[in-house]
């Protein structure tokens, strides 16, 4: 059993680790030629470009400013400084409501640390029953509840400190819930006319003998919404044009890099190969092949195009449907169509860009029986993963390989060789498994049919927090895979099971904290460093990167990544839940985390990722679940630990902590969970009164045109739009000189935008309200 | 263990009873003086009279008519004949799908017990487990899965059949499912108007300091949905009005009384006194007394009416809110109207006759803590109802009579009152529980603030059931209060508990046959029989009914009692399920029981039954929900019940089972549920553009203007109306002279009414399609 001195140790190495990162970071962020790694958030909001534009050569790569070094950690309160109003405004509610989460992780923690340090250590301390008991303990043992004799009269302070970090929580949880709400009907309500206000996802439109699909819609939308319907998108099939018109991007991309060379070079006229991958073939003229071989692709991808648009086959039975007005629009989200609940759903429309287009034409039956299969296989991939990987270790084996490639034995024989193929490869598999591990659920949920990137992530993040649930906290406890936990589970009869648990937690109280400093702490601060991204940019940087264009593209911003940070954050919630009554030792370190976490991915969001969507901070309601899930586990298992101690008269009262909290996330459901999945008509009928009387003319049918067409179309158009050489225009609006230090963004947009102050008006009236 | 023998007597005795029951019946139902208890529902339609008016003196109250006992099982076919649509007309959705529930029941056990006949007794029969163990047992075990050897290959029959029974079970609640919903729509599709079809229940409407609630409403609905909104009725408390008008209804009571007796003795005015309850106090003339203080009640009743719709604090904060069309109120009720989903909550407005006036006002965060409260009450009173009932048991005992109260020793020491109150005392306590339960369930029902009769019926029949399948299906078979199969189940593990219940189930096998035959086969016959309401009716007839008015309101109907009849019944599909893998002998059982209730609840819901809501089916999804729960159950037992007979390798085939059907459920419930709950949009729009077609100029604000008034402001005026001398036209608008005979409703029906024949049309439409 581990000793605070070995916690010591163990912290230092962790902290160490920790602050090199950081530093590492402080250094790397001030290159110039670092720059569109770590703040490529600016890149892409057009405020940056690339700094090779203007100095010396050598500026171009390296800091020379000795001054900014002094200064490496001013990304700190750069990064607090921005006010959420205006995050919002900068990299969209979903992130500035996601960064709440960890605030809300001090909220919640904050209290009950001091609470707990201040009456149960003492409660623990003054105890010596390990003493007493003549077994191996450590320190830490001895603040913990183990360090209370059976049967003792103490045991009545955990049950009230349950109640009150139980009521704390709910309280926290309640007000947050409440505040987000508020915060996305605010944001619903203040927020410029977007497509997706007045539209509406309608699937599964019942095949018709007569007519074609978009008179269908057309004519169902005008007798049963006459006075509402505007104008509807048909959705079309466009896998073909898809793989063509990437075709033409790349061919576009060697047609600029030969054209840079000759440019450079203008003496010498650059040729190609025609045949694969440019190394076989005749030798052509490279500028000339290309621009014939566009221009004949461009001709297809119009012809492609018109195909599309011509068959009808091409058209899938699903549309998006505009309305003359939000109401109009909120009426038919919410209500059913026709007798038939399973023809002519409807839905809110996501964003244009939230849209996930390959699942919209997947029938009714289909996706239940998708649903089925996907839950079935979730299951086994929880509990009988180990399997599989098994299955692969016990191939990767010194003998298994020996006997399959004979000739490879002399190598494999030396020592050192064996000795990493031994120590290494088992794990492999495994780890190969868990970092393919978002993947493999995030195509489940594709599987499943969801219809946007949002829902996907949500449903993704659920399968996740799931998974590790399972193999990570209760796998850490029992010791064991997740299959021998079902069994045991299984067999054990249904008060036992807890009892179990309960015995095992004070005792991994150590194992936990080793693991939050590792994966929290230095984890965190490895995520500023973006080590991979940072490589593989400057790796593709000298390879690949031929022009400007690509150089862009080597820029991968990347994003919060809902699907796999925020179950993995929500392991803290559990651990701080169960470990608050039991081992109030490890509250320390979970604070720490929340405060690191927060000020890293609020740096983060503002400077690096990129915003895939705005689903206006949809995902709240799951957040919220999983944290009384982890409020509930906590209850469970102070329940089992106690009924191990001969408390038994404490069980009638704690039995009814889940009961009260599970009461507590229904009510929590029905008050605030229709603010996420509704859209109040008279919210809608104020935006739509408002917008008739500022814009009494408005061309909406024009506006709405072409806002849900298919993105294959889009791109073809933006090519051809390149061509008449309006592209440069169009993508990057305003250039900027680089500025060396974190942009200062507060100030830039407080001057700008004027759209911001009128936001931060509207936030004072809507706080005080 | 009974034997076959046993069964027999048992049988004989209950099918000796059933005739008996039916005998009375066929014999007491011809007696003219009998009429108003066996054909009450053909009263309160107003197509049948009291037989006393024509005819000798004796013909009143005996039929003489011998040709008629001769037919005395004629009310069978009579039964049988009236067709669905008729039926339906005639007795409302409710009565005619609540029918269907027994045809489902012949629908999946007939097919079922043929092949567990063919198939499993065979494979049963031809093992000799039983004789080769040496143990006790009957015929029905050696028919049962008992005689089948551990480990046998045979149990892949049980399997296969197991399966095979699922998919037709499921196959014929889809079937069943799918019809009853489409019978729905039909319905209310074909319906004539309605004020529940433009109308929608506001309830929690906030409180605002410059308006009253009428303004408050009329303004909101004028805003948001300005095309649609029509008017509006608010709902007033009326407690103490409610109370005035019952007392004024007993004193016109006594009027009538003595008016009558003063007209067939006009020589001596009748007199009373004034006192209590008529026994002392001054004496009066008593039609001059009672004419003066109901002239003084309706001065009151008028001015407490005016009280009521001046004072603002009557007022209470729930609206029914009427829209210009079907389509206008189908989008207020399915949608969400301002931010606060705890505010403004609008749902589809019930039936007014249906209306639960009393929880109309109840706020929102008082109905999810009412709602808490209740479940933990059900809780405590299905596993903890046993503690009261032994405690006043105990109370009950012959020493603590003697001990309380000493004077009573001597009778009490008599030996055949002692053996009676020691033999007898003790259930009483659990019978008169038993009795009360419905009522409980139904106040706690009320408690939990459903607005509508008929949702009180609906969650009384899912508690019921529970309680039911906890106390009577479980009790019976693990033999022990509901606490103590509590207390196993908790300290029993997850896949011990199914085992435990699997091998009891054999062993049960006999007990629930004779379990059925007394309350399945003789409680159903005595059902139609109606001792209750018949000698309640005569006891009432002799000592207190004093007009034709009393007469009229000592005849008690009844109902189909939905809350407590359909878990009874549901508890014959557990059972069938459970059996028909394990012990297929007690199927025909089943068969007999759904064969003769369909019978007789056919002939009670045609001559009986008076409808009190049309809730147009809306209990199906509950109904079926808890068929699924039968399945799931039975196919957890059979996995249990195998586990113990060694056949392992079946396990992972059983559990897909409970999968595939718990799949099923939800696919259901996704593809027919919105049919119970919602109202398509189309459906409406084709309605309103008819209606418009039809009656271009209809006064629909006229129509509307007092659908939705408080009952006692309706009785107020009714009765201002009987005092102008229009009651009797009002109420029974044709009287026709009574037939002694079971009215043959058919040839009745088809020929007067015309809206019957548009029915059957678009029955026949609608079945097309």
């Amino acid at each position: 059993m581990a000793t605070l001195g070995d916690i010591g140790v163990s912290a230092a190495i962790n902290i160490l680790c920790a602050m090199a990162f950081l530093l590492a970071f402080a250094i790397l962020r001030l290159q110039p030629i670092n720059d569109r790694v770590y703040f490529p958030k600016w890149y892409l909001k057009g405020v940056r470009s690339s700094p090779t534009s203007s100095g010396a050569f050598v500026r171009k790569f390296v800091n020379l400013d000795y001054t900014s070094y002094l200064r490496f950690l001013a990304w700190m309160p750069a990064a607090l400084k921005m006010p959420e109003p205006e995050l919002i405004d900068h990299a969209g509610l979903d992130s500035a409501v996601y960064l709440r989460i960890y605030l809300l992780g001090l909220k919640i923690f904050v209290p009950i640390s001091f609470l707990a340090f201040a009456i149960l250590v003492p409660v623990n301390w003054t105890n010596d029953t390990l003493e007493s008991l003549k077994v191996e303990y450590s320190e830490i043992d001895k603040l913990s509840i183990s360090n209370i004799p059976k049967g003792s009269e103490r045991f009545w302070t955990h049950l009230v400190m349950a109640y009150i970090f139980t009521f704390w929580t709910c309280y926290v949880l309640f007000r947050e819930y409440q505040r987000v709400a508020s915060m996305r009907l605010h944001f619903l309500a203040s927020e410029r006319r977007r497509p997706d206000q007045f539209t509406v996802l309608v699937r599964n439109v019942p095949p018709d003998p007569d007519e074609s699909i978009t008179e269908l819609v057309e004519h169902f939308f005008l007798v049963n919404h006459p006075d509402h319907y505007l104008t509807h998108q048909v959705v079309y099939d466009a896998n073909k044009l898809s793989k063509m018109v990437k075709k033409k991007k790349s061919m576009r991309n060697w047609l600029d890099y030969y054209q840079l060379k000759n440019e450079r070079n203008p003496s010498k006229r650059p040729t190609c190969k025609t045949g694969f991958l440019g190394l076989c073939g005749d030798k052509v003229d490279a500028i000339q092949y290309y621009t014939s071989e566009i221009d004949k692709l461009s001709k297809e991808v119009v012809e492609e195009c018109d195909r599309i648009k011509k068959n009808p086959k091409s058209v899938i039975p699903a549309a998006f449907v505009s309305f003359r007005t939000r109401w109009g629009a909120a009426v038919c989200a919410q209500t059913q169509q026709t007798r038939n609940p399973t023809a002519w759903l409807t839905e809110w429309a996501p964003e244009p860009r939230d849209v996930y287009w390959n699942n919209l034409a997947i029938p009714f039956v289909q996706l239940t029986v998708r649903r089925l299969i996907v839950a079935v296989a979730f299951f086994f991939l929880t509990f009988f993963f180990m399997i599989p990987i098994a299955f692969v270790q016990s191939l990767a084996n010194i003998e298994g390989i020996e006997k399959s490639v004979p000739f490879l034995k002399p190598v494999i024989e030396t020592p050192f060789i064996k000795s990493f193929i031994q120590g290494f490869l088992p794990g492999i598999a495994l780890k190969i498994f868990l970092i393919l591990l978002p993947t493999i659920l995030m195509l489940m949920s594709k599987f499943e049919g969801f219809v946007s990137l949002s829902s996907l992530e949500r449903t993704t993040a659920s399968k996740y927090y799931l998974f590790l649930l399972v193999n990570v906290f209760l796998g850490s406890i029992i010791t064991g895979t997740a299959f021998q936990q079902l069994n045991t589970f299984i067999h054990q009869s249904v008060n036992e099971f807890p009892r179990t648990i309960g015995v095992a937690i004070p005792m991994k109280a150590t194992f936990f904290i080793t693991y939050i400093m590792v994966d929290g702490w230095a984890g965190v601060a490895g995520e500023i460093l973006r080590l991979k991204p940072l490589i593989i940019y400057h790796l593709k940087n000298f390879f690949l990167v031929k022009t400007e264009k690509d150089r862009e593209k080597a820029m991968d911003p990347g994003s919060i990544g809902f699907g796999t940070s925020e179950p993995q954050l929500q392991l803290y919630f559990l651990l701080g839940l169960v470990y608050a009554t039991v081992t109030p030792f490890l509250l320390p370190y979970i604070l720490v985390f929340f405060g690191l976490a927060y000020l890293v991915f609020r740096h983060q969001v503002i400077n690096v990722y990129n915003q895939e969507y705005e689903s206006a901070a949809a995902f709240w309601p799951g957040v919220h679940g999983r944290i009384i899930a982890a409020l509930i586990i906590s209850q469970v298992v102070l329940l089992g630990l106690l009924s191990t101690k001969k408390a038994a008269q404490l069980t009638p009262f704690l039995v009814a902590l889940p009961v009260l909290t599970i009461w507590f996330d229904r009510y929590c459901k029905s008050r605030f969970e229709p603010a996420f999945n509704k859209y109040p008509l008279q919210e809608a009928m104020m935006k739509d009164t408002l917008e008739l009387a500022r814009e009494p003319n408005l061309d909406l049918k024009g506006y709405l045109l072409n806002a849900y067409i298919h993105p294959m179309f889009k791109e073809v158009k933006d090519y051809d739009t390149v061509d008449e050489g309006e592209f440069e225009n169009v993508l990057v609006p305003t250039k900027r000189s680089s500025r060396q230090n974190t942009p200062e963004p507060s100030k830039y947009n407080g001057s700008t935008s004027p759209s911001l102050s009128h936001i931060g008006r509207e936030q004072q009236l809507y706080s005080s309200t």
